[in-house]
């Protein structure tokens, strides 16, 4: 089963978009075991977006359709599903009542513009919107199986999940598309080490005959390890790949954060949970990134108790007691003010652990003794308190996340029992 | 001129890795006045890639693709250029030589795998890596100017700003390919207003017969609405899209918060300067992301005096006394207890103004009365305080972004004196 992923809209030719979507689809699909062939973007023309659907159709089986939904005159995707599938769109009452009730819910009432949305192909099925208002399409027309999704990510990503997938695995067991067929993927995401070093360390692993393929994803938190099977026999391959992943752990140990969908802060939230430990934490440079890191895990109430973003120096001595002469003879940005931050909110707070940073994220405030991306990560706990120093780079955005991935990842050390000093 | 972006690589087609490359390309061309009307990527397959080049010459002046350069034996991209274009491979001494130099220069030697990057298709040019080892291929074959350049983006951004666009410009005044023409955009930044409202508002502006082309891009944060004017006077084109632009502000007006790059953290920013005020943030379900979007800013010290993240009640009471009995009283969750973070935030760190949110994420926490979504944003000045209710979605991650996104929108739509109580 071979598939096409279209992504409509002109802002994804202008380049002032970034595609998420269609990787999204990818994904999704890939895990299914349903191999992703081609993917097109196209701008709001009717006649491309109509030629698309033709050259899709002569390549793949199933095509996903991402945008081109919504009420306005350049949404052009039905339009273009009439003239390449040649099917008349159809009005329903039921879909204009479904429109019309979700716009109750939310206090209003639907504008006449929204009407056109009740129109689908021929022959074709509305797929319901949880997020949002425009329905998607699904059409089978002779070997093709097409679906039109929303544009907006969290609308596609809904309809995705729980409307065109469902339709898939059906498909792909009853349907006349070849045998099964599965692509298992397995990511082992690392942080605080390269990816060159990485490739020394598991070279030996890898074997361009075996069966697991390996890629090496870098990102400016972490590298990821992608290892990658083909197969027909899913439980195989499933011992296979964690027979892999073992010896690669063996290897790298305390690289590996986690697998897949695994978050540093996720790891960090389940460690603390089990120990019974809570947290808090000051940032500056980091501006409160840290804290929105722990605060995006669901119940994160339970160890993560309060977070202070002290900006000024003046924040840095009332909040958390660092001396005013300990910050004019060290500067703010230093291992000492680190440790006193930590040691302050954790006081402040009443946690086991208090975590802090303190740097210089730029573009401008470097000086040649302590330049844009020098960075103190401090961390206080019962018995102790210490800092570490960081590098980082030169851009803002950048350094802030790097400080607070590397921030993050101090606290999974020092769970792990792997930092102490 | 029309231009085609292929992207090579399997990766590519996995979801896991975004295709930043061909929104790069994309980009540049879009600026160069070189319309892109299709984007595809295929994998390491020499036969789809064939195939998508002979698509691509039928239906684009300019083709780009990038990626399947290297040496190993997964990179294709030569070999179906051979296929598509029917051309033979043919080695250069002289390219031999560059790549063995640029061995040389980082003090090893050329490993001889890398013997063919000398090979390249009869009739085409090299196109020189600074930044690397593969060299690109510039073809001309009949009306079609095609381009490959290297899949790492440091290399790619390298060749084609200094490669391919110098070509390009030459080509597109001296060939057969029509006349100078540029597109322009602009891009005017709404939020707290709906799409189809927008719409409604703005839709008498909008002639289908006019030069310029209105697109709405909405996001779960606002709606970006698009002019775009395609035009061969750069100058005159100015003029038009700022006439344009004024008479949409004068419908909109306090809904339109920025244009193109700017942020609506960077726009108060700016506010706030001017005004000479500062202001200090207290957060509870956000966990830090208005600080974070406040820091964003490059020199946000100066009116970001201090952030505190109150996620538990203690934090509430002992930071920003916030009385206990009040709490138990209405709710964590309570526009009495949002007014009361503001004022106390605010007196805590002698700002101008403070800012609080309290709400529930979600998913869980949620009561008939006080549901998921159910967020307070309060605000404080010298006068006065007050808070706005909002009701918004299911989901955790969209609703700490919207509830950001609302508390940065008061506090610029109070700057501006659009809301007061």
């Amino acid at each position: 089963m071979k598939a096409e992923v279209i992504t409509i809209g002109d802002e994804l030719l202008y380049g002032q978009i970034q595609d998420f979507n269609s990787s999204f689809i990818s994904e999704r699909l890939t895990a299914e075991g349903i191999e992703v062939v081609f993917k097109t973007s196209v701008g709001d023309d009717i006649n491309r977006i109509a030629e698309a659907f033709n050259i899709a159709r002569s390549r793949a089986d199933v095509i996903i359709t991402s945008g081109g939904l919504g009420p306005t005159s350049d949404d052009l995707t039905k339009k273009a599903v009439v003239k390449a599938f040649k099917r008349n769109l159809v009005f329903h009452q039921e879909i204009l009542k479904q429109i019309e009730d979700s716009f109750h819910k939310r206090g209003s009432s639907m504008p006449k513009i929204n009407q056109n949305q009740a129109l689908i192909p021929q022959g074709a099925k509305a797929l319901s919107n949880l997020w949002g208002v425009a329905p998607g399409i699904f059409l089978e027309d002779k070997e093709t199986l097409f679906f039109a999704v929303p544009g907006v990510p969290v609308e596609m990503k809904w309809m995705v999940e729980n409307e065109v997938l469902p339709v898939l695995r059906t498909k792909k067991f009853t349907g006349s598309m070849g045998p099964e067929h599965f692509i298992l993927h397995r990511k082992l995401k690392t942080t605080g080490i390269s990816e060159s070093a990485l490739y020394e360390k598991i070279e030996k692993l890898i074997d361009p005959t075996e069966e697991i393929k390996i890629a090496f994803l870098p990102g400016y938190l972490g590298v990821d390890i992608r290892l990658t099977l083909e197969t027909g026999d899913r439980n195989q391959a499933q011992v296979k790949i964690d027979e892999f992943e073992q010896k690669t752990r063996e290897i790298l140990g305390i690289y590996i954060y986690g697998t897949d969908d695994q978050t540093l802060e996720g790891v960090i939230g389940k460690l603390l949970l089990e120990r019974k430990k809570t947290i808090a934490v000051a940032e500056s440079c980091t501006g409160g990134l840290i804290g929105a890191r722990f605060t995006n895990i669901s119940g994160s109430s339970r160890y993560f108790e309060r977070g202070v973003v002290t900006y000024s120096n003046e924040a840095k001595t009332e909040f958390l007691n660092v001396p005013t002469e300990i910050i004019e003879k060290y500067g703010a940005v230093s291992e000492e003010v680190a440790i006193l931050m930590a040691e302050g909110v954790r006081r402040l707070a009443k946690t086991d652990y208090g975590l802090s940073v303190t740097g210089i994220a730029g573009p401008t405030g470097g000086t040649p003794q302590k330049p844009v991306g020098l960075v103190f990560i401090g961390f206080a706990h019962e018995n102790d308190s210490f800092a570490q120093k960081f590098l980082l780079g030169e851009d803002r955005k950048i350094n802030r996340e790097r400080a607070t991935q590397a921030a993050l990842n101090l606290v999974r050390l020092f769970l792990i029992k792997q930092v102490s000093e």
